[in-house]
């Protein structure tokens, strides 16, 4: 058997962070640089977290009332400045189309960056009497926003996304809509990602071009930086006025709408990564993993290959029947060591080892991705191995969700004086995330901001200790805020 | 209760099929005109089709063994230009990003018309060897192509489709492929979306701008006129050779892989429109329609509607417990017979009516829409409610292909001379499949295509005739082909 030698090892992870993250993409195969400024090439199994990710959280939108549609990847250029706030966001980013058809363009068109404007213009004339009402949409899409520093998944020129806007007769219901999607995405990301998140609103400097409130979730890294994981927007009557929508209310009088938008992109997958990978490549939590367990044959003769082999291919058919998402690696021409290797380094939860003697013994070896080495092996009897399975897949989704929420606890810092804050965000590999009172003055955030680049990553929702003093002030604060360094 | 008057009806079909067409997609409620030039609004109702549509061809192609990926929407202006052909069919027809992130760029970005040249450029990285073979990819996406007259789904600036891209280490295997994808595609079209098909080979002034050879699907709409609905093209080594793309065979020579592309789009959904709809609007092949079965309460006292709608609800709970795509239609301030027009109207295959004699006597009225009016309707036991509607959805699928076929056969004639061919094309409404002998001289198809605007649609793979003499020059013709005046 000719053996492939060993691919090149990614950075470790302690050794340098952003190395690391690149590594592990491209030696996975989630990704691939593209010839096209600040765009990458989402190769097979990096789509297929993203196509898992999009299923799930599609049929929870759905449960809401949301329903699909889709609107033109352009936007004439008039649009995007009807509303003051969201030209001033993101104009300096966009891209235009100049020329189609060979001939200059009347008005040039922009790629959309978001949609509000668009589906606005369209909700203008779907929306007529409050019977209308909510009109709940949802779209999942490319967008492009012309970055200047860009990264695999986390920031790119084009990124994919799913977009809800809704419209609803009173600011209360608008309001709670905005909430609902918040744990809607709370849900999914903890649950289904299992990645452990703080959420709150965003301050006023950290809001959604157009917006009146922005709601956040975020995800610390263990390099101790937040992503923002996903958005909902209270867009209140903004885009409403700018675009005329306007409804018969029941008392027949001519109301604006109230109105929400909300949306997660692929830089989810960034999260994923960050959040549960090791120097060993990927773990994926067994939720979003399009193959859950793999499992390796092992033999040297031909006659022990004939026994193992079909052992396996039972145990394959006994993992599908149960529902599992399995694959048998029958490859030729590596060596068991090969496979382990690369299948940790694809992600994948939850190995079973088979080989002779195991087959007489009539078990397995089964191997958790998230427990490295010796302690993560058990034996388990062949007739009891999907049953093992499923209950390990369970353990994993949760030991990783747990695993993560230590890291994230271990990078928390209560802060009650500013140079204390300082110091942490300042120090070697310093960042994490700093729980604070802040008075909500915008001064003492930019001051926190330019001297630690720490932002206000999210104000919780529910603040349930006694007001305190500012941080950087001294002032009276009610409420208390978390700050991080952000990618 | 308030009357909603109904509103007004679409243009009868037999009347203008062009503004039949239009009617039925703005009160269907499928798509809107969008303010940018050529785009339409899929609206929930179309798209909530196409996300069906989407799902099993999905689910088909990747049976196949084709893997999905995402590629830049970008394409920069140089790869267009690689090879000949391809950039001589859709240099005319490109949107041009010539500005990002508020500068000029140095070089001009492509909005993908099909994303053969950037895909090929990624192969070039990723193929190796004959191990790295073959290569399956597929994607979906939008597409930009400026045309000069749009049409809803037929024929818009902007529409969504997959392209699959793939490389074999040989011809055989990628002409097998291409064959392969021809057959997923008919297998997809005529059972899941009931549509009657013709199919075979392009001739080559219809062929795809860069490929050996082109093979279609091609649906024959009741108008007469046909419409393509599906490609899959053997690119030989032209890609290979533009974007050097070589593997190291079994012999360890260096080769260039053999490649195949094929796509579906979004005009499939005007293919559905126009070959099962009818003068009250939409009929939905009860595979790909998103509400299967709805239910309608008949009621005018307070009494009788808590009976008739306690025994909906449990009607509904039976036909989702089936595993049917259900709802239960209960309006208020609606005649019944508003709802019945409104959901014809929107194409749902199989309606129940259900009032209080209905209630006592235990059954319901089931109406199928494609069986117009008394003839349709027939009754059933509450209690067998679920089964019945299973073996009628059945039968409403063959049923609207048996339809669709006989509309087909009735417009496709065979022509043994010229002067036929031509009155046919040429008459009032003329148009439908003309099948005849044609030598396969480009200038027979030029002449045809002048003097009666009729195109090849497709040679028949499967010629079953004796040679013959061509229709336009005599000359003897060994394949008879398709030919017809198209969308």
């Amino acid at each position: 058997m000719a053996e492939k030698t060993d691919e090149k090892k990614v950075t470790p992870r302690s050794q340098d962070f952003a190395a690391w993250y690149n590594d592990l993409i491209l030696r996975a195969e989630l990704a691939d640089y593209s010839p096209v400024r600040g765009c990458i090439v989402f190769r097979p199994d990096g789509f297929a977290i993203w196509e898992n990710l999009r299923d799930e959280l599609d049929r929870r939108i759905k449960r809401t009332g949301a329903r699909n549609a889709y609107f033109p990847l352009f936007i004439p250029q008039s649009f995007l400045q009807k509303e003051a706030q969201h030209v001033e966001g993101f104009a300096p980013e966009v891209a235009v189309v100049t020329h189609g058809g060979g001939k200059e363009l009347e008005e040039p068109l922009i790629v959309r960056p978001t949609s509000e404007t668009i589906i606005n213009y369209m909700f203008a004339q779907w929306i007529h009497s409050h019977r209308d009402l909510p009109l709940m949409i949802n779209q999942w899409c490319n967008v492009v926003r012309w970055e200047m520093r860009t990264r695999p998944f986390l920031r790119t020129t084009e990124f994919l996304w799913q977009e809800g806007h809704t419209a609803h007769a009173t600011r209360a219901e608008a309001e709670r809509e905005t909430l609902t999607m918040l744990e809607v995405y709370r849900g999914f990301v903890e649950d289904f990602l299992a990645i452990p998140l703080v959420y709150g609103r965003k301050s006023a400097a950290e809001r959604f071009p157009g917006a009146e409130e922005t709601y956040t979730i975020e995800g610390l890294m263990p390099d101790g930086r937040a992503l923002q994981c996903g958005t909902s927007h209270y867009l209140g009557q903004n885009f409403a006025k700018a675009f005329e929508i306007r409804f018969l209310d029941e008392g027949n009088q001519l109301q604006h709408p109230h109105q929400t938008s909300w949306g997660v992109s692929t830089r989810l997958l960034g999260a994923i990564i960050m959040a549960h990978g090791d120097d060993q490549g990927l773990r994926l939590p067994p939720a979003v993993a399009s193959i859950q367990v793999v499992v390796v044959p092992i033999w040297r003769k031909a006659d022990e290959g004939e026994r193992v082999l079909a052992a396996a291919r039972a145990i394959l058919e006994s993992l599908e029947k149960s529902g599992l998402r399995a694959k048998l690696d029958e490859r030729e021409g590596v060596t068991p060591g090969f496979k382990f290797n690369d299948w940790e380094m694809r992600g994948v939860p939850l190995r079973i080892e088979i080989g002779p003697r195991d087959v007489a013994a009539g078990e397995v070896v089964m191997a958790r991705r998230d427990i490295a080495g010796q302690p993560g092996k058990s034996k388990a009897p062949i007739a009891e191995v999907s049953a093992r399975a499923i209950s390990l897949l369970d353990e994993i989704q949760k030991n990783l969700y747990r695993q993560a929420k230590a890291t994230v606890d271990a990078n928390t810092r209560t802060f009650d004086d500013y140079a204390g804050l300082r110091a942490q965000m300042e120090g070697e590999g310093g960042g994490g995330l700093a729980d604070i009172y802040w008075c909500g003055n915008p001064a003492c955030e930019t001051k926190i901001r330019e001297e630690t680049r720490a932002t206000c990553r999210a104000i919780p929702l529910n603040q349930n200790g006694a007001p305190g003093k500012c941080i950087v002030c001294g002032e009276s604060a009610s409420e208390r805020a978390f700050f991080a360094k952000a990618y």
